[in-house]
C-alpha cells in the first residue's frame, strides 16, 4: 500500500474556490495511485467564523478565563467543521471518504492543554480505513490524552499532525500544501528573482523556518527528520512539484554531485534588540546573573556572545523595554541597539568550508553594511545588521551565492 | 449531595444578554445549596453562526451528501461551542467549573447516527466532577457509542441529555429553560388569558408537547416518567418556577384535592388533511390495502377510525396529494378534506369521568363549529375540525373548562 499524507492548511480550505483546488489534489494523489490521508487545518484566518482564532474569540468575550483543557475543547471544533465540509464535498464527487478526529486517528498526546506533544500513534485504524480504499480525512493539530482528553498541539499543529501521521503510517511522502511554490531562496517580496529551491535538507528547512520562512512548523520538520520521512512543501494554487525536504547524507551526496550551490537560502528576522552588557571590574558573576534575570521574567535571549569584556545578545523588540529596566535593577550598565535584524545564510553543506564567511563579509562591505555580530552552526550562519540595511543585506547576499541560478541539474 | 440539573436550550445561551440569565439561574441554584449540572445546546437558530442548522449548511453547499457519522461530528461542535462560552463567563466570575462532552459525561448511545439512542448512562466521571464542587457543563443533544464515535440524539436531544442526566444521578430536579413560563394551558397567541400551569403529569406533558406545546421533547418526558425524575419547565428570562411535571399517582391525589378542574390544557395543531375511504361492496380488505400502501410510501397516519361503512384517517396537508394518488392507484374512491386541525383537550383525571365529551360538543356546538371526527385515550380528547375553525374551537373550550382559573390551591 502506497500511502500518501496530504495536509492543507486554514488558507487552502478557507472559501469554495480553494476547496476546489483541494479535490483537485486528492484526485490526482489517487489517480496516482496513492491511499491518502487528508489532514486539514481550520478555515481561514482570524475574521473567518470557524478559524481557530476567531473561535477563541468567543470565549475571550469574557476576559481570558476559560481553562486550557475547555480551550483545546473549544478549538478542536475547528478543524471537524474544516474536515467534515471537505468531506461533503468528496462524497459529491464520489470519493468514499470518512473524517477521523486526532484522537480517532490514533494520536495520543501527553496532557499539556494548549500545547500538548505527541507521545504515540496508533495508526491501526486510520490503516483499516485505507485498506477499505477511503480516503482518511483527519482533523489537524489535535490529539487525545490515554484519558480520552481533547488536547490540541500548539501552533503549526497541523503540520505536526502531517509528520508524525506519515512517520507512523510510512508514508511515500507528506505533502504540505500552502500558499507559496514551496521553500524560497529568499523571501520574495524582499528580492525579486528569489526561486522555490527543488530540494532543502531537514536542518537547512529547520533554519529557514525558524528565520521566517513559515511554511511548516520546525517541530514538524524534526518529527520527520528522526525518521527520514520525506517532505515536500507545495503550492495548493499550482501543479508544481515544490521542494522536497530531504535527509542530510541524500543532501551531501547532492551538494556533491548536482548542487551549484552550498548556500539554499537567505532569510531575515526583524525587530529584534542588541543588548550589550559591558563586565565591571571584577564582576565575575554577570552572565549567571542577568540571564538568569531574563528567564525568571520570561525574555527570551538570543544571538548570546559571550567574552572577557562583556556579553552580548539579543530580544525582540517589544521586550527590549523590560529587558533594561531589569538590568539597570541589577546595577549593570547595558546598552541596547534597537531595531536590528537577524540575516541568516543558510546551506547543509558549509559545515568547516572555506570561504564561505569571507563571501558573506565581502557582500555586505561592499554595500557598506555593518555587522554587528555574528553566530554560526553546522548549517547556517547569521549576522545582526541595523534593521534599516537588512533588505539590502538579504540582496546582497542573495546576490552574491548566486541563488537566482540555483538549480538542481 | 443534592444535586440539581439545568438544561438551556439554544434560544436561552443565543446572546451575551441571555447567557447573563443562565448565569443568573446558576448562582441561584448553587445559593441554594444544589451540586449542579448545566446542559446546554447550540447557540441560536438558523443564522446564527454556531447553531446546529448553521453548521450543517456549511457541508449542504455541496449538496446533501455528508454521512451520518460526519453530519454528528460536525454537528456535536454546536454544543461544545456553546459549552466552553458558558465556561468561559463562569470562570470569569470565580464559579469553578468544567466541560464535559456526552461522551465524557458517560451518555453511551447505539450507532444509530443523528437519531441515537441512550443505551446507559455512566455518570462517575460527572459525579467525580460534581464532588469536587465543580458545576459540571455538559454539551446537550449528543453522546458517544462504546467504540467512541460521536453521536446524537436527534431533534429535542438536549432534553433528553438532561432527563437522562437526571435519571442517572438522582438529581432533585430536572429544570428545563425555555422561552415561556411553563406549560400554558392554551397558545398564548391564542388565547389571550392562557396561564401557566402550577403541575401537569408526564403523561398530559407528553400529549401537549405531542400537539403542538413544544417546549420540551416527548422522549426526554418518557425518561423522567418511567423514573420519577421531576422536572420543572421554566422560562430563562424570568424568577417564576414555571410548571412542575410529576407522575400521575401524585397528580390523582392532587386532582382530588386541589385541583379545580379535570383539564389542565388546550393544545391545536393545524394543517392536516381528513381521507375518508368508503367501503365498496364486498371489499373487506380495504383497511389492510390502504395502511400498508401508506407504510410503503412513507405517509404517517393519524387519527385513524374505521367502521364498516369505511375508514377515516389525517395526513399532513403536504403529504394529501401523494397520498390521494396512490390510493385511487389502488382504485379507490378517496374523499379528502383539506386544511383541517386536531384541537387536543388534555387532563390527566378525564378517563371514566362522564360529561367531559359533552361539555367538548356543547362548546364547539354554540361557535357552529362542526366535529369532523373525534377520538379519545385516558388523557386527552382529540377533535378535528375545520382549519378555519381552529382558533375558535381552541377559545371556547379554554373558556368552557374555565382554565383562566386554573389554580392548584
Amino acid at each position: 500500500m502506497r500511502i500518501l499524507v496530504q495536509k492543507f492548511g486554514g488558507t487552502s480550505v478557507a472559501s469554495p474556490q480553494l476547496r476546489e483546488r483541494v479535490l483537485h489534489h486528492i484526485k490526482l494523489a489517487l489517480a496516482e495511485g496513492y491511499r491518502l490521508v487528508v489532514v486539514v487545518s481550520a478555515m481561514g484566518r482570524k475574521g473567518d467564523p470557524y478559524a481557530t482564532d476567531t473561535l477563541l474569540e468567543l470565549a475571550r468575550q469574557y476576559g481570558d478565563h476559560l481553562s486550557p483543557r475547555e480551550k483545546d475543547l473549544l478549538m478542536s471544533c475547528g478543524e471537524i467543521i474544516s474536515a467534515t465540509t471537505l468531506s461533503s464535498l468528496l462524497s459529491r464527487h464520489e470519493i468514499d471518504n470518512c473524517v477521523l478526529t486526532g484522537g480517532q486517528a490514533g494520536i495520543i498526546t501527553n496532557g499539556k492543554h494548549t500545547n500538548a506533544q505527541i507521545v504515540t500513534i496508533n495508526p491501526k485504524r486510520v490503516l483499516r480505513q485505507l485498506e477499505k480504499g477511503k480516503v482518511v480525512i483527519v482533523t489537524g493539530f489535535q490529539g487525545q490524552t490515554t484519558d480520552g482528553e481533547i488536547t490540541t498541539l500548539g501552533r503549526g499543529g497541523s503540520d505536526t499532525s502531517a509528520t508524525a501521521l506519515g512517520v507512523a503510517l510510512r508514508a511515500e511522502y507528506v505533502d504540505i500544501f500552502t500558499d507559496v511554490e514551496g521553500i524560497m531562496t529568499a523571501d520574495p517580496r524582499i528580492v525579486e528573482d528569489a526561486i522555490p529551491l527543488d530540494r532543502v535538507t531537514y536542518t537547512e528547512m529547520c533554519n529557514l523556518a525558524f528565520q521566517g520562512a513559515k511554511v511548516i512548523h520546525p517541530r514538524a520538520v524534526e518529527i520527520a527528520m528522526q525518521t527520514n520521512v520525506p517532505i515536500r512543501v507545495r503550492s495548493t494554487m499550482s501543479d508544481h512539484p515544490g521542494t522536497l525536504v530531504t535527509n542530510l547524507a541524500e543532501a551531501e551526496h547532492l551538494a556533491g554531485e548536482l548542487r551549484d550551490s552550498l548556500i539554499t537560502g537567505i532569510t531575515q528576522m526583524p525587530n529584534v534588540t542588541q543588548i550589550k552588557v559591558p563586565a565591571k571590574q571584577g564582576q565575575f558573576d554577570i552572565q549567571l546573573k542577568v540571564f538568569k534575570a531574563m528567564a525568571e521574567n520570561g525574555i527570551s535571549v538570543d544571538f548570546i556572545s559571550v567574552n572577557p569584556s562583556g556579553i552580548a545578545y539579543t530580544v525582540y523588540d517589544e521586550l527590549a523595554e523590560r529587558a533594561e529596566k531589569i538590568l539597570l535593577e541589577l546595577d549593570l550598565e547595558p546598552e541596547l541597539n534597537r531595531n536590528c535584524a537577524k540575516v541568516s545564510t543558510v546551506g547543509a553543506g558549509i559545515a568547516g568550508v572555506p570561504g564561505v564567511m569571507a563571501k558573506i563579509v565581502e557582500a555586505l562591505t561592499e554595500e557598506d553594511i555593518q555587522i554587528l555580530q555574528s553566530a554560526d552552526s553546522h548549517t547556517t550562519i547569521w549576522v545582526l545588521v541595523r534593521g534599516t540595511d537588512m533588505v539590502r543585506a538579504v540582496r546582497a547576499l542573495h546576490r552574491k551565492f548566486e541563488l537566482h541560478r540555483l538549480k538542481y541539474s
